[in-house]
């Protein structure tokens, strides 16, 4: 489409919408469309919400969790256990957990992974921070809910190294085969870590 | 995730990210957290943009196309030919041929086709003012551009009986192979209409 046939406007919509993950350049003037069909319902709606977020929304500055408040939630929230504090790379990983509803601990967000590829090293993550929460006292487990990739690892060892010293537990995601998994379709590494780590039955 | 860690802004934020066509609520809460950690580059350009698609966008009161101004980009080029409208369903439809730059004419959108399991009468759809446009003199030929569907082809039928009497020429789009196609995946609607629109090679 070009852009003497909508408008500047529709366009610049289309190319902003493309940059969200999970839709590309055609599933994007689809959403244009579409919000535009429903202005009232969707569009409307959809931009106050974002200006309510630009305007709420803040990084925590103890586990980097975003919420609407500083310190998070998570972190004021009195219920939880303050000696176990799960390390994530990400709040989407933090999201899926608690959707999960397994643990009741604080958080701390890394903000990615170590990646000297990408140029990401140590001190672009937040594990400073983290091992300024372990000193400070209190905590008496940390686990590394990283990623299972190269990156993940890698940080988890760092960060394991960094806590060596401090009168901790560090603990870490079992590896195994995935509740619902079929045997055929895993990787040799998720089978060997699941036979490695058997259970008796 | 409960609304009680993220707080309710997030959390309606994904609710109407996951409105959008293509966006499921997984991908909504990965879209809202991509936003929010963009706010700058991604987040506030967006929420502007929707607020300048907001104000600016209107309905074309000739051919019902989407853009800023009435009656429409399309509708105001004295470069376009006069004699020829392109009926399409939706406005997508029109992107579609625009972007393909095949024909030069006017457009007339529907907004949908005729499906009485939907309740989607004559009256729903932009018929009348189709006509109207047609008996105002001018037109000499109006390509039903409309889906290749049950509904679609209903729709293609009930304009041509609207505008039978009338001293114009009525086409459809040819049906046949998609260019790249392959007949093995073809059905056999189109294999036949194919067969039967065989052309001289």
């Amino acid at each position: 489409m070009s852009a003497s046939v909508t408008g500047p406007e529709i366009e610049r919509l289309i190319q902003l919408l493309a940059k969200l993950p999970g839709l590309g350049p055609r599933s994007a003037r689809r959403a244009a469309l579409d919000l535009i069909k429903k202005k009232d319902e969707l569009l409307v709606p959809l931009s106050g919400a974002m200006d309510v977020a630009i305007e709420a929304i803040v990084v925590c500055s103890t586990c980097a969790n975003i919420d609407t408040s500083d310190p998070c939630t998570i972190c004021t929230d009195p219920r939880r256990d303050d000696t176990t504090i799960v390390v994530v790379e990400d709040v989407a990983d933090l999201w899926a957990l608690e959707r999960a509803a397994i643990i009741n601990a604080r958080y701390h967000v890394l903000g990615g992974a170590l990646s000297p590829l990408d140029g990401i090293g140590p001190d672009d993550l937040g594990i400073t921070g983290l091992v300024a929460r372990v000193t400070d006292g209190g905590v008496r487990e940390i686990i590394l809910a990283v990623n299972a990739t190269v990156e993940g690892q890698t940080t988890a060892h760092f960060i394991a190294d960094q806590l060596a010293g401090l009168d901790i537990k560090v603990s870490r995601l079992a590896h195994g085969v995935p509740v619902g998994g079929e045997l055929d379709y895993l990787d040799e590494g998720t089978l060997s870590a699941a036979i490695k780590s058997r259970r008796p039955f």
